[in-house]
């Protein structure tokens, strides 16, 4: 039998709350919140560790099947109400499904980093970028996302803008990508590093064969000297006045060109 | 001298904080606000009609030069209040630059039809996409936006991501967007449909020589049947789980083709 929540001061709805606000809080308990019937769905069916599953009457009532799948999958299960569910929300008419997960296993780096193609996010600050980067990457088919620094996977306007992709796609985070990179030079990678500037190569005239490391910068500053320093420059010909592309369009089409070699 | 703006209820602030959020009034009183320096500069340098100037002490003592060039192209200025300032903001901590512009003048369809590289977008419901593929489309070189139904482009959240491109690229508004479609093929352009389905024609394959128009769907419906019979549909290969790419990565990824061509 599930147990009821009512009150939006109950302790277990606030320490679900604090982990959508806080990352460090992410980071202490090794867990984060996912909001939404379809990302608490895909957490579900992916096989991520689902420790508290939180419905509301409403949310049985529309899909009284998905509360029963995720339930199924969850270690505790509890119907809150509205008032908890405003609480946990992001929106101001949440959907009423709630996953408290653990935080997904690291990946073996060593082999997963054999052979593909990859994207790296170097400090990248908007999650919604981040989570737009993983959607786009999982679509086109990279083989993994290698994240250093910037904002954090679990953060839920990354989970939203990723739509279940960060809990599938393999992430590699690291905290020294020159290091990352070299190794990957060892192995025969080429590496790229994106930028405006148009004395660089342009990303349709790369070799994009074999393994392959291309590095988005951060939406401000954009790839740092020392990641330049261990990658060759390419660009992104661009025409109009706009100064840039936003850092998930051009991840995006350097995704796509490297997809193609 | 400029007038000074104390309250947040001042009649002045009440009538430019109703065009950032409604598009009824919008349309009816022909003009829309800008927010941020940027933006406010943008339009001032680029010949959009700014009929009132809003900014505050704190946006004159960091940015005096900018209040000084918005000012000298502004048909009223006030310096406002804080409280006003709040009033107009979409965020928390504004900056203090509000314009309120004339809507842009319609462009000469016929002469901007002539020929070119087009992207169309069919009743897209999310400004933020809106103003991500006008972005893209002023960087890569696209030579104008054309729109049927959905959000519109004076939307603060649209203007936002655009970054100012709204204000430059063309902008082609339609309520017919077939009967355009039809007349542009009778002028030799191609047309194409975007479509998630894997049977269409893949975009690398597609003819993009020449004029052509590629159209991009609704963000939960795709391309509506009518615009699909005017077109050879195309599609972006896919490998992964992700059901779809975003509105904005798709049209991007679509604007950069047609750019090869």
């Amino acid at each position: 039998m599930t147990s009821v929540i009512e009150s939006a001061s109950n302790e277990k709805i606030k320490v679900a709350s604090k982990l959508s606000v806080s990352s460090k809080e992410r980071k202490e308990k090794n867990s984060f919140l996912l909001e939404g019937l379809r990302l608490c769905r895909d957490a579900a069916e992916c096989g991520v560790s689902v420790r508290t599953f939180f419905y509301t009457q409403n949310a049985f009532e529309k899909h009284e099947a998905d509360v029963r799948f995720i339930s199924s999958k969850a270690e505790n299960t509890f119907l809150i109400s509205k008032a908890a569910a405003l609480k946990l929300s992001d929106t101001q008419t949440p959907q009423g499904f709630f996953c408290v997960c653990a935080c997904l296993p690291a990946r073996d780096e060593e082999s997963i980093l054999k052979s593909g193609k990859f994207i790296a996010l170097e400090n990248l600050q908007d999650p919604s970028n981040l989570g737009a980067v993983a959607r786009t990457a999982e679509a086109l088919g990279i083989t993994a996302l290698i994240t250093e620094s910037g904002c954090d996977i679990y953060n839920p306007k990354a989970q939203r803008a990723a739509m279940g992709s960060l809990l599938r796609l393999p992430v590699i985070r690291t905290d020294d990508l020159c290091a990352l990179i070299g190794k990957c030079r060892a192995r025969g990678f080429k590496t790229y590093a994106t930028t405006p500037s148009d004395s660089a190569k342009l990303i349709t005239e790369a070799d994009m064969s074999g393994s392959v490391i291309a590095v988005i910068g951060n939406e401000g500053n954009g790839v740092s000297q020392r990641i330049f320093d261990s990658c060759e420059s390419v660009t992104i010909p661009m025409k109009g006045r706009a100064e840039s592309l936003n850092a998930s369009v051009a991840a995006a089409l350097v995704m796509w060109e490297l997809m193609k070699g």
